[in-house]
């Protein structure tokens, strides 16, 4: 039955989510270790033990390996009140892209591989990164381009290839690495994931990225492999299916990158109103003037909307379904919502929106992102127009 | 608890709905009957008819009144359904503005007042309007400046005044008019809502206005109030009270106008994602091409979003709050969405869209009025702004 | 050397076009002449006269033919003067689809067919049609659908196709026909231009299509040729250079369509700008409202945007260059622009602006079919793209 | 008479203009002496060097004072062609807020005052910043706001009051100053102008402030003026007309921020459509994409109108008029375009967007500034607006 009113239990959360944000967490801000490629990890854990005291450590992870066992749509009430700040996400332990890959690991991996790999994860020991992206001429949004191979080599695959842009690599204790296995080599071929400590022989960091964005911890790196020599067990479920768990991750990785950000916009809001009370020009406070005054009500539908395509899609996952079609038109929709959102509060505070004096700046240089990461807006705008060219009732 | 699932009542009434606009409803459209100002009232008792045969007549009134007595999430689904067509809410007797009449008198008339106007009315025998807007100088966006008079004159008010715009006049039988009571000539006085048959003297029709717009059964009329006696006892709830009634009105109206458009928004995006399918241009069908493609992805998202806004407001009336922010937000966001679905669509189309080929050229011009009917955009942008910076948080 | 001041001559024609528009032409829009199907032949002469007299008769026509002879830019002075009424172009004999007619037949007839059709077209004796687009299936955006055949036959062309959305073809004296003139039937094979009296056996106006524009002479028709027999010397320039032909008279007919409804949207920026100035609401003028106010800046820096864009491409075409790519970048910029010209014009109208007390309502109308008529914009970003990508600065 | 067409003399200086920043200025943009607060004075020094080898220094400084004295349609050649690179007005030495301050001097300043400071302005040899705007509570779009008080003392001015946003304060030789004298001192009060060095005592920069934007020459900085004390003589022009003066500085200072933006939006659009032309994704390059190939056509578009609204108003300077309102158009219209442009150019990249790989990253952290810079969009709106209501035809 249609319904929208939060459950006790989620009210419960949302309340103690909030107030440790806005009691806890914000103040560290403007520590010095926040710096232009992410908190440091001094600072995560310091933070993350916050979080533990405070009892919202890691709320996406099952009860199994220690977390609150959260559904979608209790994560999309979390996440927002803790995407209040971009240090939020990083405190509870549930940003990109650990989360992600604690979801993939929990569905994909093998008891062995959660052993090494989830459990230190899952209680905030260690981070992780996710290897996929390559330069221009190899996978970036499509990802058949893929051009790092793992070719079969004994008990063992040596693995050569070239990422960038990849979150968090800096820091990371492993890696899951996207390469395809040639054909002629073993039975099994095709695009497949793999485990990799990130301190093996053959994974080297070229260098951090100097990017828009500063939230993830670790930054932005390129990363090589060159001749990485991985045992057979290091596959991630199996030879071939990458592409499928890809999918696995990313219908929900995407949903939860709109919860996260959702918090982050709200808060660009709310400077932006309270600006708009207390700043006065011509005569009276800029928000009554109309041309102020409609950014905030724009600003108000905006997020609205958002929240409710968040919530409605994270409703088709605790369903059971994969929601891939309504996991892209939310994406489009709350990316591109939010980013309107973070320029009209920038706007409205004037020259201050440039200063990083608020916080609103970094969220308009973080937004920006939303747009292009996990996919563009144009690749989404894309697969749903296949979809809607495919169905029966069109013949 | 979150939910976007329908229940079986909900979907069986969906479905029979539609299937019954698709059937036996959207054959009508070319019907000559349909003229420049609405259908005719000898088309819509013919589509009444069909309609209460088909068990679908009056959905939103109540049991008692020969209705189905749904609340207003059960009316977003079967609202949505009807406006597939623009004959659909014609047909189930849901158009405004005699649905909001309905929902007004059984919350505000007297018993006796019921029996006389709204009986007839629920039971599709005879038509109503509402005369609120008066020309430039008197009450259009600002309420405030209702000119029209009803000066107490013994146990009578005799009622002056101008009005336009006025939907449905033209063959109603009676109308809610909005008058002030001077202060001066009794105890109570000021904004106050009298009924009066449409053929009393003093009631005049002066010409049906030529509109961009065509759904609307009889029109919109300039009417003319010229010392129309209306006996003490035609107040319509209390004297000086109708501002509150109008609030009654309108909010749910707001919200049943973007259930009702939605459909039709959606009518104009299957119409043109059809095309999109079958029309070939430069070697493929032209929904491969991502110009049109995108548009197709848009519209998708336009109206999911339409969607899940009205059901959030739909579901906050059913929690018995008033949700006047949310219905402004809402008429704000699924008016201009719809509008662009409209657009794209028509666009899509090509040269055939300007033609009445398709029904998409009529729903272009009807949303294009919704963004001003029931309080234009810019005056919701402007209440929903005062809201904002009148919340405590923002001290 | 830049500039953009007019000359005493542009000035001089531009205040006499002005004036002749607002005191003589605009007193005809209320006339019971101007139809659905657009104003009647009789108005049009009556109008083509009351021009003669003001010495504003057809301004794009060579004085060899009887006109002004201007050039380019002067046309966008007049033209843009001529299009404040929708009449105004009837009047001076420079509406779509005679006036790129004109300049097709002034470049490519031969001596003869110039005095068959021209003279008597260029005197305002008659009017004519351009027979190209065809219904789904055939040639609408993309040319090389046409399917339109010209079968050789002795001396004769054999004629069969089905045209649409055909301008001004009820009451045309002729029209100039695109066919395929099919491989192996003669040397000279492929798309061709034909000159034939609209009386002629075999063409038939099957019906005038119900549009939501209305400011064509004649309207819009369905037009069937059905084993129409053209002599060959109907052939209008050389067989199968229909397509080059075609460039020659779009670059400047797009660009006469800019110079002409850039004057509507002026008429309805001036319509509203005045209403807001004197309509009052919340206590002050609704100008004075910046949700208003900001809607009229707008419109002031599209339409100033729009006339720059017209005068520069006109500076191409009077520079001897083709100016495809300018003129598809002017028809996007300046159709997009004026249709948000009129929008906003009709919102500050609010509920007047749906009705046709004032001539915005049908600005709009015609407004939006521009956005389509003489290739729709998807299909000019597409054509523009495409000449980016080839430029070789981007090897 | 209409003309775009550029002189003999601007073809030279434009091209002279384009191969120096390409193949001297562009090489810099990763020099480490480029910091997060601007090049600094070293760099800036060196590139000066190479600017007055190349002949084009300080081309809209008057000969008098060594420039290459250009009109404003010669600045709009020559700046946007600097503008390519974000250290081409650096090295030009035709920055904001040099450039505007050098304007002002030369329109202003009595000789002596010319001779300390215009001269080794002009000259290269210093820089100066312009401070006016005030924190919250004090003067930023509204002047009328200003709170820094200039109080008479003798011969000597007073001045005190805090100021931020001040563009090169850090490292400038002096400022122009805007404080009140107030009434009741002397004869002349209100808003005046004065010029200090920036060495004086009672002048503080409390601190660099962290910004988006990294291209200014010393950043934008906090400034405390306390107790400072000026000699009379330090009130540039007269007592009481700072506000004139402002216009003076500022309608020619607006546009130039257009040509420079102008410049680097362009930048970003070839940089984005190379790559659209050379990486590929699903089988082609990614600008066959139309997703991507419409937003190159729409940049296209937006920079042509911009540099046409450029033109238009330089024009309208050129011929000694103010040109208040059409720079105010010009202002939004361009900040707006060319911010879209940015946006798109980008997006278009993916990922590489985010990072200053390319220095697309930093024109849109630059151009976002825009948008806000010398009078935001809605300052601008409100005024335009105003502009129009009072227009005698309204009547």
């Amino acid at each position: 039955m249609i319904d929208f009113n939060l459950t006790e239990d989620q009210l419960n959360l949302q309340t103690r989510t909030k107030t440790f944000v806005e009691n806890v967490i914000i103040p560290f801000e403007k520590d010095p270790r926040c710096t232009s490629h992410g908190p440091t990890d001094e600072l995560r854990l310091e933070l993350n033990a916050l979080a533990k005291e405070a009892g919202l450590f890691a709320p996406h992870v099952s009860e199994e390996w220690g977390g609150l066992g959260l559904d979608h749509r209790d994560m999309a009430v979390v996440f927002e009140a803790a995407g209040y700040s971009p240090l939020g996400p990083i405190a509870l332990h549930c940003a990109a892209p650990d989360e992600g890959n604690m979801n993939l690991l929990a569905k994909v991996a093998t008891p062995y591989q959660q052993d090494i790999y989830l459990r230190p994860l899952a209680a905030g020991e260690t981070r992780s990164c996710f290897t996929m992206t390559e330069p221009s001429g190899g996978a970036g949004s499509d990802p058949n381009m893929l051009t790092t191979t793992a070719v079969p080599s004994g008990n063992h695959y040596v693995i050569n290839g070239r990422k960038w842009l990849i979150t968090g690599a800096k820091g990371a204790a492993f890696t899951i690495i996207m390469a395809v296995v040639p054909e002629g080599h073993s039975m099994q071929s095709g695009p497949t994931m793999f485990l990799a400590p990130m301190d093996s022989n053959g994974i080297e960091i070229k260098r951090n990225l100097d990017t828009m964005d500063s939230s993830f911890t670790g930054g932005h790196a390129e990363v090589e492999f060159k001749n990485l020599r991985l045992p057979a067990d290091s596959v991630l479920g199996e030879v071939g299916e990458a592409f499928r768990y890809v999918q696995v991750r990313l219908a929900p990785a995407r949903l939860t990158h709109c919860m996260r950000w959702l918090g982050g916009a709200c808060r660009a809001h709310d400077i932006a109103s309270k600006y708009a009370k207390t700043r006065h020009a011509f005569g009276k406070a800029i928000g009554h003037h109309e041309g102020i005054g409609f950014m905030l009500a724009d600003n108000e539908i905006d997020l609205q909307q958002s929240r409710l395509m968040v919530w409605w899609t994270a409703n088709e996952l605790d369903s059971g379904r994969k929601a891939r079609h309504e996991s892209s038109m939310t994406k489009i929709a709350v990316s591109e919502a939010l980013f309107r959102v973070a320029d009209r509060s920038l706007q409205i505070l004037g020259g201050m929106g440039m200063t990083s004096d608020t916080v609103v700046e970094q969220i308009f240089r973080e937004v920006r992102g939303f747009r292009i990461y996990d996919g563009p807006s144009e690749v989404h705008r894309w697969a749903i127009a296949r979809r809607i060219l495919k169905r029966e009732k069109l013949e």
